[in-house]
C-alpha cells in the first residue's frame, strides 16, 4: 500500500502521513473532452493526474488526491467548443463549489498547503474563485492555508518548445488535441492514442472574439485546433520531464 | 480502444456508440471516506465502478461514464462520521449540482437513459433531488430522459445474506467497513485490502437519534461499525455477482 | 398564558424563561402529504407537534416553537409518491436554508440546545445539512450549539412493534398512512381520520431502486403503502407513549 | 372533515374540490415577532390565517393553505427591529424560495389562482419576488397562473381608521403592537393578549433612514411602536369585517 | 484630479485619503426604469449621484463611490411596472449580491462607515438585506461596520412638500415621473427632460392589492403616475437642498 | 436628446429606435482597480464606454446600455492584485448574474444581439458563463439570441503594436496601467492620468503559477505591471481607431 495515491490508503496510514501539516496535498483538475478523433476523452484529466504522482514522488512530501474528472465547460478557441458529443462539462459555480469543498474537507484534516494541478484551461478562472474564497473563509476561521494553483504547461520552457515545434510553434492556444497533449499521451497512455485517426489540419484561426450560442465552424470538424501528426513519444517526455522538475522545484 | 468506459474512447466512436439515444449511461458515485485501518479510502468508488463495468459489458448497451469521487458528508450510524481524517466529503449542494451538471451534459449528446450506481449511502437523497430536477428541467426542453438510481446493495438477496453472515446479520446500518465491503474488495483490489490491520469490533449499537455536533465516543477507534474479519473473496464473488446480473436483469 | 409553545407567549416572557440558555428548543419538521383517502394531509406536522408538546410538558425545560409545515418532496418508496394531489413539498435546498435561518435565529435569542422532531421520513438528510451547517456557523463565531435530530418513529421498540402490529410487521418502509400513522392520529386527531374511507391494501414491494420520473403504477391508488385497517386509538396511545417518554429520557 | 382548510382534508377530497382549477388557494404567510409584552409572538400569522378562513368561507370557491409562520426579518422602524428576543425571522432569500416551492407544488396539482395575505410588512418585497418568478417559470412551461398579493391593512378604509382611532391615526408605519393588531387579537384570540400588560407608549418617531447594525434606542423597552391601549375587541371586529369583505369583493 | 468621486483618483491618493476610516462612503443606488415620454431612463441613478456628490462636498469626510445603474424590478404601484420598454432591471438576489460585494470590497481597504443613498423605492429591501448581512460578517471577522440607508425623498419636509404641490400632494406612492423627479431632473439635467413631451395624466389609483403578472391597464399609457406638468427647475432646486442639508446633518 | 446612450433616452424614444429587434445591444463592462499613481481608477470601464460609443456612432444600428462598473477580483499577473486600496471587486457569481439580469431585461424589450465589450481581462470567463447561460435560457423560452463577447485589446494588430511598443512589446499579460491603457487614457480623459507621477517599473516577471493568499512582493509598489512612460495621446488615437474599426467591421 506504498504509495502517493491518498485514494489507496488506509485512513490510519493517511493521519500519520500528514499529522502536523507534513504533507502537500496535490489535486489534479481537469476535464472529459474531445481531443479529436485519435485520442479519448481524458487527457485533461490523465496527464495532471500523471505530473501530480511524479511530482509528489520526487517531492518526498506531497501526497496526491482523487482528481476531479469533470470541468467548466469547453471554449470554442482554447477546447473546441461545448457541443462537440463526448465533451462533458459543468457549469462553473459547480466546479467552484465541489471544489472548495473538496478543498475545505482537506483542511479538515490539517493539512494547510495545496498545490492543485489544471490540464484544462477552462477551468482557471473557476479554480482561482475557489481558492480565493477558501483562503478567506479559512483566515476567518484561524486557519492559515496556502494554496498553488498552476496549469502544467506554464512550465514549458522556450528551449523545449523550439524542441518540440521545430518548424515553429503556433501558440498554446491552439494546441487543443495537438502535438503537446498528443505526445504526452504517447508517453503515458499509448492505448488511448490512435494515430491512424489523426487527422491534418491547420492551426486554427479565430476572430478577435467569442460568439454564443457558438459557431461550429469554427473549429476543424476533427475537433483539433492544430495537427497532432508530429506528435512522438520522446517530445512527450521532455515535456513531462520540464514540467515535473519546474513543479518540484518551485513547490517543495 | 475496446471498452465501456467513456472517457477512454475518442469522441468519434463515442458518438457513433450513443446515436439515437441507443446506450445508457451508467454513473457510478462513491465517497471517499475512512473503512477502517485495513483497507483503502475509496472503496465506495471503486465498487459501484467495478458493478458498472460489468454491468455494462453484460448489458451490451450501455457505457459507463467516470465517476464521481467526493460525496455527501459521512454520517456516524452509516459511515463513521465526518470528522476521520481521509473521510473527505461535500455538501450536498455541492454534490447535487456538479451531479445535475454531469448528467445534464450527458443528455446534451443525446442520451436518454441513465443509472446512478450509488455507492455511498449518504449520497441517495442528494442524488435523488439531482435526478428529480434534471427529469423535470428536460421536460420543460421538451426532452423525455429516465433515471435509475440505485444503491448496490439493494440488489443482494436474502439467501445470500444468509449465506455471508451465516451467524446472523447486524443489518446494513452496520455494514460500514464490515465484511460485505471488505469480502468485495478483496475480490476486485485485494492490494488495497491489509487484514492483517483488521480491528474486530462489535456491530455499533446507536441510540435512536443523531447528534451536531458528532460525538466520535459513538464509534469504534478503528472507524468501521462491524468486524470485517469473517470477510472473504469468495463471498465478494457472490454478492457481486448477484448485485451485476440483477442491475443487468432491471435495467436492461 | 401557561404553554410550552413558543408562539403562544410574549417576548418578556420567552425571554425570561430562555435567558442562560435554560431551555432547549423543539423544532417540529414535518410535511403536507397524501397519508390516503382515511387521513388529513397533515399527519407528519401534528404527529411531531403532538409529541413536542408532550416531551416539554414532560421535561420541564424546554419549549416548542413554530411547526415546519412543508417539507421535502414525497417519494414514492416512502411517502407514495410526490406526484398525488395534496402533497405540497419543496425542494432540499429551500427546507435546508429556512430551518437553517430559523434555528440561527433562535440561537440569537441565548438558545444552545435544539431538538429536531422529523414526521416526515424524506425530511431527514436535509435537517441532518441544515444542522450540520450552522454548528459549524456558530463554532466560527465563538457559540457553542448542540442539535438533537430525530424521527419519532425510531423510538419504538420492538415490543410495541409486536404489539401493533401482531400479525407481522412489514417493516417502516411501507407504514406511510398504515397502522402506525393512523393509529397515532386516531389517538390525538380523531376528527381528521375517517375509517369509513379506509383502504385495505397489501404491504407495498418495489423493485430495489428508484426511478425519475416517478412510476405511479408502483403505488396503490390510494396512496398508503400498506393497510390502515387495523389501526386503533389504543395502538396510537401505546405509541406516542413509548416515543415521549423515550425521547424525554435521552435529551433532557 | 368540512372545512376550508387544505391540510383538514383527504387528497381525495381535495383533489375533487380542486378539479380543473376550481378554487383559488390562499396563502397566509407571517411572522414569529414580538408585538409587546401584552400578546403573543404570532399575531402576523394568526391574523392573516383567520382572515383567509373566513374569506373562503364566504368566497365558496377558495381554500387555505398552511401558513408560512417564519417571515422576514422585523425592521425596527416597521416591527421593532430583529434583536429582539422570540423575534425569530429568516433571510429573504430563505423566505422566498420556500415560498417559491410551496405555490409551485400547489401549481402541480392543477390550481391556477393564488390570493397571499400577507400578515408581517417586512414580506412585502420577498413575497413579490417569489410571486414574479413563479409566474414566469409557469409561462415557460406553458401554464397560466395569477397570483394576488395583499397585506390586509390596505383593504381598511378611512372611515375605519377614523372610528378606531378616534383621536387620530399616526400612519401604518407605527402600528406595531399598538390599536390594529390588538384589537384584532382580541377579537380573535383574547387568550393570547393581556391587557394588564400592555405598555403605554407615544407613538414611535424615527430618523428619515435605516441603520445597521440596529440601534435599540430608537424603540420603546416595551417594542411596540405606539400604545395598544386603546384598543378593543368591538375595533378588531370592526377591522376584520372590512378586511374580509373587501378581498372577497376584490378576488371572487 | 481633486474630486469626491472615488473612481477619478488614483490609488495612492484614495489610499491618503481614507487611512484609518477617515472618510464615509457614499454609495448611490438607482435603475434604469421609464419615467414618462418626457423624461431619460437615469433619473434614478442621476438623482442619488448628484445628492451624493453634493453631501460629500458639503460634508468634507465622504467620498463617493461609482453608482450601481441597475435596480430591482420595477413595480406597478410605485415605478410603472416592469413590463415597460427600457425598464431594465435584475432580481433581487443579484442587486443583493452585487451590493454586498461591492461594499465589501470597500470594508477592505480599511473604511468603516457607508451611507447607501437609493433613488428606486423597489431597492429598499434588497440593500437592507445586503447590509444587515455584510454588518454580521464583518462582525464575524471582527470589524466593527456601520450602514447608513435612505432613500432621499425620506428627507423632504412638509413644508416643502406644501410649496412644491401647491394644489395638495397625492403621496409619494404616486410620484414615479411626476412633479418631484422631473423638476429634479429639471435642476441637474435639463438636457434630458423634453417638457413638450410631457403627458397630463391623473394621479394613479391602484387597487389595495398587486397582481402577477402584472396588469398594464392599471397604469396610464405614458408610464408616469402623476402629471409632471407643474415640475420646474425650481421646485428641484428647493427639494435639492433640503435633502443634501438634511443628509450632512444627519450623517456627518 | 439624440444619442446613443440608452440611458440618455426617454422610453417612447428607445421603444421606437428597438422595434423589432432593429438594434444590436452594447454593454461595456469593466472594473474600478488601480492602475497606478498616475491614473484614475476607471479606466476598464472609461474605455470600453467610449470604444462603445464609437462604435455605436459609426454601425449606425446599435445602442449603449449603461455599464457595469464593479468586474471581477484583480489577479496579481493581470491586474496587480486584489489587495491594492481602491481595487474595488466583486465574487464571480455576483457578476455573473447581475451581467446575466441585465441582459436579460434587455432582452424583454425585444432586442435580440449583444455585444459586451469587456475593458477588465479578469472578467472574461464570467461574462462566458453569463452570456452562455442566457443564450439556452431564452432558447428554452423559444427566443434566439446572439452575444458576442470581445475585449477591445483582440483588436489590435501586429503593426500597431509595433508602432505603440517600438523598443520591443512585452506582451499583453504586463499591459496593465502600462503605455497601453495609459495612451488611450490621455486620448480619451486627458484630465484623469497625471504623467507626473508616472512610475518607470520594469515589465514584470512572475512565476510560472498563481498563489493564494496573494504574495504583494509579486508587483511593483507603484501597481503597474509594466512603465507607463512612453504612453502618448498620439498612441492611444491609434490604437482606439483601430479596434472601433475593427470592432465596427465584424459586429455591424
Amino acid at each position: 500500500m506504498k504509495d502517493v495515491k491518498i485514494e489507496n490508503m488506509d485512513w490510519v496510514s493517511y493521519h500519520e502521513l500528514t499529522k502536523k501539516g507534513a504533507c502537500k496535498i496535490i489535486l489534479p483538475i481537469g476535464a472529459i473532452e474531445q481531443h479529436g478523433p485519435h485520442m479519448s476523452l481524458n487527457p485533461d484529466v490523465l496527464i495532471p493526474s500523471y505530473i501530480a504522482e511524479k511530482v509528489a514522488e520526487k517531492a518526498g512530501n506531497m501526497l496526491v488526491a482523487p482528481a476531479i474528472s469533470y470541468g467548466y465547460k469547453s471554449q470554442v478557441k482554447s477546447g473546441g467548443g461545448n457541443f462537440f458529443p463526448g465533451t462533458t462539462c459543468v457549469t462553473g459555480s459547480a466546479l467552484e463549489n465541489y471544489v472548495f469543498d473538496v478543498l475545505q474537507a482537506y483542511v479538515g484534516h490539517g493539512n494547510h498547503e495545496f498545490i492543485l494541478i489544471n490540464g484544462h484551461f477552462e477551468n482557471s478562472m473557476h479554480l482561482c474563485e475557489a481558492a480565493d474564497k477558501l483562503v478567506k473563509k479559512c483566515a476567518v476561521e484561524g486557519i492559515t492555508i496556502k494554496i498553488y494553483l498552476l496549469s502544467y504547461w506554464d512550465f514549458i520552457s522556450e528551449d523545449t518548445i523550439a524542441q518540440v515545434f521545430p518548424d515553429g510553434f503556433s501558440g498554446w492556444a491552439v494546441e487543443h488535441g495537438g502535438v503537446l497533449e498528443t505526445s504526452i499521451m504517447l508517453r503515458i497512455h499509448p492505448e488511448l492514442v490512435d494515430m491512424s485517426k489523426a487527422v491534418d489540419v491547420e492551426p486554427a484561426k479565430f476572430p478577435p472574439y467569442d460568439v454564443f450560442p457558438s459557431d461550429p465552424t469554427w473549429v476543424a470538424p476533427s475537433g483539433t485546433l492544430s495537427s497532432p501528426l508530429k506528435a512522438t513519444e520522446e517530445k512527450g517526455k521532455l515535456i513531462l520531464e520540464e514540467c515535473v522538475s519546474g513543479i518540484v522545484k518551485h513547490m517543495s
